[in-house]
């Protein structure tokens, strides 16, 4: 009987292993894509593409056991060579080849010059070729940097005593109503995809206390902007016992924090490659949506059209507002008008007209909503009605209310558009890897 | 103005705060849901419900600033009081109660006793009381414990060099084929919902080398069984550059052993609670399809009926023979018949009737599939013709290939069963928040 007992160790090694020191004339072995191919010659460079970056590799036809001309770009490779520094190779090193290993060939050239630092192709044509176009290791780059902010946010709350769950995206009803739901058939019975998991946050929230999620949700918007997608990536958390929506927000403030020092200490290649500086979550101020209007009015000389909500040029001059007069990257706009707010939230006692809810705009763009909720159930009934809305389809929801519920609030965090924000792109599609919008339902 | 800094620092106490050392004889705060209340005459004990664990209070008239008949059931409230050791308490420790704040009150008594520690309610009771039946602590551990399993897979990928992904779910076509799609309107183009993210983790393999997803899949077969869900949530992996498909098997045996490793060291209380022994995953058994057919076959008596497929009898007797022979958990069984698997696998090259593939049983249940795919964009071209299907809809799958792509494998592994078998729970239903089925689509 054959056995499995963990992970085998491989010949090959990575790219952060040849640089240890110590490895500087030693025979290794490698794999990798064939990223370029540059012949000077008598020499050639040929770089490979590793998951960890991009390695040097030196082809001179007297130490090598093969023709150039066997090799193309695209191949996938194994090569045995020497280690050798090299003060112009990045990261130092240089492998110098011995022999190769052809592991599998491309049918055709690349449409596109995936290895150029920039590969001036417009985005439409890059999100059509997307399978190929992420090789370009300025593309992936964002990913990586994605990556790194959804484990600062776990890894914070995590810490903070919230439980992660997973919520169904089919459901019977939507959780915040309205047109924008994409409808579906379930087993000849009328359903809808989640555009949020927030009823099901907040159940939770009587049975874990604090919860997260970090899942797709779908929203059949018919807006096509550089900011809508129509299934995103939602950063979801909910807290209860808490004893102000402040709290919410400061949790945000926490969560962007490691998100920042995650990225920090071990994104630094990607962050470098793209020529990003981390912004500052240290100190986050928070202006009242009313204030925030009359602020950038006066300043920048715009009259306030919409009393009730914020445009987007709005957004970003408020943005730039807080960044000219507090050197701030992030800002946090509250107690938004109630009628621009879901029946959930909770309207401030002291002026039923707003709620204790909050956006959270980062370089000018909303990546955040959030704010305490009702958690009392005559409450929670009467803003219903109020609303003119039915409880059909809320069963389960009110039911949590029924049977008591803590004071508690939340938010979610469009991942998408923080990493666009952090990596300075103006498309939210730069920074998802397969957009779905209004025409685009593939790659 | 005012500033966000981080976490507001709680005036509260959790139950691992109370517990520490010293804090005996100090006046606390603390918060919860008023689990039970248990009424001795001169002395009652109140029981508190917290993310931690339940806190046992104690309430003497005579201490107290209140009334016990100010309190019920499902109240959520702040107590202040003092920290007594008490052996017979929960964790050691109990809080005299000297005064309390109502955070707020249900409107209805609860219909299912959720503070017994076996509720004796039907399971498709506890599924229509969802948000309430949760707060039972036996049934939320099984989530908790679920959280476990998902940190160690993303903990153990992260460290060997894998990129956490986020594909689409709603797509043009799915990536097995078949009839166990759901379908949908997409801006009035069709679209489905994506089965598997196969197609996605495949083409990121040839950017990313390595990478994994924790994401909802959807599945509209029409079994009603207590191992099936139209939903469910996949950790998928795909790894490139691999020496055959054993290597993704070792990958899952670490992925296993850490997520045991996982649950040892932080999920203690919950395996407690649950009464769960944890399954070995230190030397995984592997046998051939045909050879584990026969095994069983012979040891208990049972004709082969379908040559070509394992029914769920045989899956549980081979996991009864490996437990038996080896006193293994799991096994994986290997070299599947290439009819039984998609297009995609790998055939044998020794055996062209089978894959490079296997599935892992977990005490006599799969909960992984996974093998070695074909990278050759040629050979995949020709498996797709000599199984009589279109390559339209798989443009963008197909020029991952035709531009290069490396030898990979990769798995997914289903979540709700994985947790089901852990907890040995006897419905998926049991280990999943909310489940879709072919009936239940609430809450």
């Amino acid at each position: 009987m054959e056995f499995l007992t963990g992970v085998l160790q491989k010949k090959t090694l990575e790219i952060t292993e040849l640089m240890q020191t110590g490895m500087e004339g030693r025979t290794v072995v490698v794999n990798g894509a064939v990223h370029t191919i540059r012949d000077m010659g008598t020499i050639a460079f040929l770089v490979l593409r590793k998951r960890d970056g991009l390695l040097q590799c030196v082809y001179e036809e007297k130490e090598a056991d093969f023709s150039l001309k066997d090799l193309k770009e695209a191949d996938t490779i194994e090569a045995e060579g020497v280690v050798a520094l090299s003060e112009r190779a990045p990261g130092g090193i240089e492998i110098r080849l011995r022999s190769v290993r052809i592991l599998s060939e491309p049918a055709e050239p690349m449409p596109i010059p995936i290895a150029k630092s920039k590969m001036n192709v417009s985005l439409e044509t890059r999100l059509d070729l997307r399978p190929i176009s992420l090789r370009n290791v300025r593309e992936r780059a964002r990913f990586r940097i994605q990556e790194g902010i959804v484990r600062g946010f776990r890894q914070f709350l995590t810490q903070q005593g919230f439980t992660e769950i997973h919520t169904p995206k089919i459901g019977s009803k939507g959780a915040e109503g309205g047109a924008n739901i994409f409808k579906m058939d379930y087993f000849h019975r009328p359903a809808v995809l989640a555009q949020s998991p927030q009823f099901y946050k907040q159940m939770m929230v009587g049975v874990f206390d604090r919860v997260f999620e970090t899942a797709p949700v779908f929203r059949a918007e018919k807006h096509n902007t550089r900011r809508h997608l129509n299934e995103y990536t939602s950063l979801d958390f909910e807290m209860g016992y808490i004893d102000g929506f402040e709290e919410v927000m400061a949790m945000e403030t926490g969560v962007l924090q490691c998100m920042m020092a995650t990225l920090r200490a071990e994104y630094g290649r990607e962050l470098d490659l793209m020529g990003i500086t981390l912004p500052d979550a240290d100190r986050i101020p928070a202006v009242r949506f009313e204030e925030a209007k009359r602020l950038v009015s006066e300043k920048y000389d715009r009259p306030i059209r919409n009393p009730y909500d914020l445009e987007p040029e709005e957004e970003s001059l408020i943005g730039r507002y807080f960044q000219e007069e507090y050197g701030a990257d992030f800002v946090f706009v509250t107690h938004y008008p109630s009628r621009k707010r879901p029946f959930y939230a909770m309207d401030d006692p002291e002026d039923p007209a707003c709620t204790l809810s909050f956006d959270c705009l980062f370089k000018g763009m909303e990546i955040t909503t959030g704010g305490q909720r009702i958690h009392d159930y005559p409450m929670l009934l009467e803003k219903i009605a109020k609303r003119g809305m039915t409880t059909e389809g809320m069963e389960a929801y009110l039911m949590a209310f029924k049977h008591g519920m803590p004071p508690h609030g939340g938010l979610g965090i469009g991942l998408e558009r923080l990493t666009m924000q952090l990596t300075g792109d103006d498309n939210v599609r730069e920074t998802t890897l397969f957009p779905r919008d209004l025409s685009r339902l593939e790659p």
